[in-house]
This record gives structure tokens, C-alpha cells and sequence, in this order.
């Protein structure tokens, strides 16, 4: 009864700090991007055609940082679902959302290379390759959640397919990481479409009345 | 019934869980706002006279902090103000959230550009263009609760010209952008200026007694 | 009745948003405080007398981090105390409490100058001036809820020379400020002796059972 | 009755506020983790050869990255658990409260430390004496919690030899801090070990159902 394995099922985790605490993290992460977008050094301070090319050569930065910002909210939207379906907590899915949280708090970085240099093909399919392991980790704490904690009441209007459907989320981020190699714009556009199929919460078997 | 329009229909998200991650966004966005207030470096470290002639001369930068620091308390105040409205979330509504707080968070990187460069016309203008944007992004995220997710009782109390009445904000804040290219400091008190009109609530065509 | 004045006392906020977003805010000026703390280049990587030496030279960066962090956690404890004095919250309380984040929020710049410039009589008695400003923000915080938003049932055990004892606070801090003149290491005891003042709430008049 | 110590045991706070306050701070501490893994300098901004060498080369910041994750997720768990048994909150508990999370914003400084100079055994021990403090400190908040503060019905559970077994994580941190001045590798093994003692909740003497 105490074995290792039992001890991650305890159950005495309050939802709602786990929501505040993810949420923080969340909230965070989307902030500090901004960070990352650097006031230029400009010779002549007063010049407006200077500080107008800063900028658009700062253009790759500033399309890093929405699709990041994009990514991370559609995460968070996601988690949000998910942490829903929980009637409650315990210690393996506090560990697996914390492993979860990690990969998210790792966004920034990949995001700053992609932006300091977008014709690095390395630096631009790393950035899909922090996204994809983030997919996987997400699916990881869902599967725990449905097969585990899920309400009772809910379990029925679960999609047998999710998990497959999900797995085009990775797939597509890994097509863009392909992608780098090849055009550093079209995998850009991969990563920034890839979102697009999360956005929305999956299409229920039985639609739930509430 | 599962078309794309009525999949952002979707109605399974609690409004608490948004309002703490926006709140989580705007607290950071405003403590942020800090970092760009730079120690100064002196060549005599126990110098008063230099240091007093540094901080004098970063006094653009302290105007920029303090100019954006009330525009965020007042966008985190009308937020409260119309989430408070909506009687439940849906994803349109969250994804018009998002958008906005994308806008709120981009709030650094202007602030930052006028503080350094107050000469710059353009810079000292974008700090203006970025707010009026955020005006127009919240307006948009009103109007979707208002017609969609208003409470029913507090339908009654929105006044029709509400809306009118809200495109002061970006007008004020454009003619601010317009004065960047005329005179610095006439432009940061068109932007210090434009916040006051929306300090309080609109005034209710009848008064709701709570 | 819809006079500028009358609409600040509009009474439609729920204090538990203000309460997030000030700890919020107050969360972040805490943990921001540590990237003040900069890592030190060392010529020799390895060598253990020269991190040593970098790390005993950064002692008044951390005597000012340390300083701050209490002081920060001092003035959460206090306004904790007195938002649960308030039966509810109005458009007056906001901005006053706004404008007291706005001085909590503008912390770490003199925190970062006086630990930098420990030897700069006007970077360490600045950062006594923001403390006597942030607490005189405080009180006409405090004073307004008291006067006009507190429990009924509360408002009888109110030390009617609770303010007076409060202007110990900024007179303490004041004299710091006129020690940084003196003798810096002075100034430092003064600002971190203050809050120790404050570290209990004020005595009740009468017990209050719960 | 209101002497010094007496004025600590006042329980007018509420425990919701405190856990919001330090759930802010751990997520931004686990988050602002990431600013320290900075985007190198490159000369050919196209060089995959390049990028991977500098990536390599920073090893030791996303080693040191992860470890401090992973122990500020693992005592954000245990403040959960222990939290959770107080039936309110203190003076005395709020101080304790705020010493230890002054130990965890602490963290990202001597993160960035090992990470920056990993082969210097001042900078490594350094690392793990940060995580013995810390564990002191929310040994002390612990004690206190369970000596004064517990909920009636729940102390009956509490193992008495608890606070002996929690003396194993000071220990092992402590072997680490001794391994660093022999080898890097093995104190970063035992720092990375440490954590995993505690990643579960301590096994109750009887199974509380709830």
C-alpha cells in the first residue's frame, strides 16, 4: 500500500494552488518575452530614418515574440480545459504539470535565439523543437488526468481518438523544424498555423448542457 | 452546430481562472516597467554632483514609467470593470483577452524607446500609436462581452453611446502621436492626459444599488 | 450626485481582484530584488580567492536587497491588514492604491543605486526617501479606508491615534536619510531598524475574538 | 497579555492571501530561472557549427537551470503540504513565512553562479549551501506550524520523528557542498538526488480518507 508507486496517488493537492501557481508561471512567461525586445543603440538620437531601420531589422524579433505569445496563451487555454476535467489532485500529476511548466518556462530562450538570428537554421528548428517537446509533455499530464483523475461525469464525452488527434500538434511542429533547414519563413509559418488546431476546445462526442 | 463560429461559442471556462491570469499579466507588466530605470554608471563612485546630474538627465525615462505605469492601472481597472459584466467565458471571449494582454505586454518596449530617445519623434510617437492600439484592442473585447456574454440584469444599464463615447481614448492618444512630430513634451501630455477620462466607471443611465 | 467626486465612490470592485493584483505586484518586487545581485567576471575562472573577493565587495548589495526584501514584505503584511478592514472597495481606494504600488513597484531602482553606490551619500539617502514616501502613501491609503470603507463592526476598535503613531514610520526613515550624510553604515541601521515598528499589527483597543 | 511575543500569535490573517503572495513568488522564481541562459554571441550569425559550440559550451547553466527547477517545484510542494494543515495564519507564521521565501528568491543568484563558473568549487558549494538554508528555513516554518497552528484533527497524524528525517535534506546538500571542492560532477549528482527524497508527501501513520 506504500509503495513507491502509491505514494505519486495521494490525493491531498488543492486544485486551485496548482492553478495559481501554473497560472502565475503562465502569466510570466508571456510577459518576459517582451524583454527580449531590446531598445537599439542609435548613433544619433534625434534621427527618425535611424531608428525606423533598427527597427525593421528587429522585425524577425518581433515576429518570435507573437508567435511565442501566441503558443503560450493556446497552452495555457489547453491547460485550463484540462485542469477542468480533474476532480481532484495528486503527487504524479503535480510532477508531471511541474515538468510541464518547466518546458513552458523554457520558451524565452529559444524565442530570443530565433529572433537574434532567424537565418540560423539551427536556432530557428531548435525553436520548433521546444514547441514539439512541449506538445508531448502536455499530452503526457492530459493522458495521466483522463485516465486517472477525470470526473466521473465527464468521462463518457471524452474522444477515444484525442490522444491521436492530438499527436498532429508535435507532428506539425517537427515539420517546421524541417523546415528551418530548408526556408527559415516557411517554418516560421509552421509554427505559427500549428497552434491554430488547439485553438478551440475539442469538439465534444455529446454536446454537455451546463 | 460545429461550425468554426460557434466552436469559439463554447462556454466551459471559468472566469476566475482568466482574471487571475490576466491579473498575473498586468501586476507584472507594471513591476517590469521598473527594470528599464538603469543605474547610472559613475566614474567617482562617491560623487553627488554626478550622480544628481545623471538621474536629472534620465528624468524623460522616470516621465515614460510613471505615464505608462496609471495607463496599465487604468486598462487593469476597465478590465475589472467589464469582466465583471459577463456572466461566463467563452473562447472568443479568451482569445479577445489574449490579444489584448498581447498589447499590454508589448507596453515595456514603447515606454522604454521614448524614455531613451525623447528627441525622437518616432520614437516618443510609437509610445502613442501602442497605446491607442491597446485602446482599440480593449474596445473590441467590451463589445464582444457586451453583446454576448452580458449578464442579463446589467443589460439594461449599458448605455447605447458607450462605445462612441470610447473612441475618445485612441483620438486623444492619436493626437498625442501627431504632437510627437511638433513638440516632445506637448505629446507626453497628451498621454498623461488621456487616462483621466477613464479613471472612473461610465456613469449607468439608472444607478444599480448593490 | 454624479459629481467628480461622487464618481471615485462607486462601489462596484470586488476586493478580491485588488488583492490579486497587489500580491501580485508585491511577488514580483521580491523576487525581481535578486537580479540586482549580478554574477561577477572573474579573470580566472576557477579561482576561489577572486570570486571571494568579488563576493565580499558585493556585501552592500546584499545588505540593501536584504533591507528591501523586508521592508516589501512588511508593507504586504500591513496592507493585508488593512484590505481586510474594508467591507468593500471603491474607485477612490484603487487609485490610491495604485499609487501606493507605484512607489512599492519603484523599490529596486534605489535599492540597486545604493547597493551599487553604497559610498554616495545621495544614492543611500534616496533610498530612505522612497521608503518615507512609500510608507506616507501607505497611510493615506489606510486613512482612506478607515474613514470611509470600514466594517461597521470594526470601526470601534480603531486606535484613534493609530496616524500619529503610523508618522513614526517616514520620521524614522527620514532620519536615515540625514545619516547618509553622516555615516552611510548608520543610514543602514536606521532604514533596517524601521520596520520593525511595523512587523506586528497595532494593538486593538479591546481584544477581537474570532 | 500583549507582550512582544503575544503580539506574533494575533490570528487575524488570512491563509488565502498568504498562499497567493508565495505562489507568485515561486512561479516567478522558477520562471525568472531562464533569464540567466543567455543568447550567445556569434560572429557568423549563420554558423550551425558555431551555435552548437556555444550551446555545448552552457551545458553547466541548463544543468544548474534544472536542478534549481526541480528544488524550488519540490519545496513549492511541500509549502502546499504543510500549509495545508495550519487551520489559520499568524504573525510569527507570516515572518517564518517570509524568511523562507527570501532563501528561495535567492536561488536564481548562486544558480547563476554554478552555472557561469562550474569549475569553481567556491561557486558550487556555494549552490548547495543556498539549498541547505533553505531547507533549514522551511524546517523552522514547519515546526512552527505543526507546534502551534495545526488543525486539531489533523494532529494526531503528524509523525513524530518527522522533523529527524527531514534533516536528511540539510545533509545531503551538505555532502554536495563538501563534494564540490573533489569533483563538479558528483556535487551536481548529489544536488540533483537530494530533491528526490521529498518529491512525495511523508507517509501518514494512519490513511486519512477525505
Amino acid at each position: 500500500m506504500h509503495s513507491l508507486f502509491d505514494r505519486f496517488r495521494r490525493g491531498e493537492l488543492r486544485l486551485i494552488r496548482i492553478e495559481a501557481f501554473s497560472d502565475g508561471v503562465f502569466a510570466i512567461i508571456v510577459t518576459l518575452l517582451v524583454l527580449e525586445l531590446k531598445v537599439p543603440v542609435l548613433k544619433d538620437h534625434a534621427s527618425v530614418g535611424e531608428l525606423a531601420h533598427h527597427l525593421l531589422e528587429a522585425l524577425p524579433k518581433f515576429v518570435s515574440w507573437l508567435i511565442s505569445f501566441i503558443i503560450v496563451c493556446k497552452f495555457w487555454l489547453n491547460h485550463h480545459h484540462i485542469l477542468g476535467l480533474a476532480r481532484h489532485a495528486d503527487y504524479g500529476m503535480v510532477w508531471l504539470n511541474s515538468l510541464f511548466l518547466l518546458g513552458q518556462s523554457f520558451i524565452p530562450f529559444p524565442t530570443a535565439l530565433a529572433g537574434e538570428y532567424p537565418s540560423n537554421p539551427l536556432a530557428v528548428s531548435l525553436f520548433g523543437v521546444v514547441f514539439a517537446l512541449n506538445t508531448v509533455l502536455f499530452l503526457i499530464l492530459q493522458s495521466y488526468i483522463v485516465r486517472r483523475l477525470i470526473k466521473p461525469e465527464l468521462a463518457a464525452h471524452q474522444d477515444p481518438r484525442g490522444m491521436l488527434k492530438a499527436l498532429i500538434g508535435p507532428a506539425s511542429y517537427l515539420v517546421g523544424v524541417a523546415l528551418a533547414w530548408v526556408s527559415v519563413p516557411l517554418a516560421f509559418v509552421a509554427y505559427a498555423l500549428t497552434p491554430l488546431f488547439y485553438i478551440t476546445p475539442p469538439a465534444p462526442r455529446r454536446r454537455v448542457e451546463r
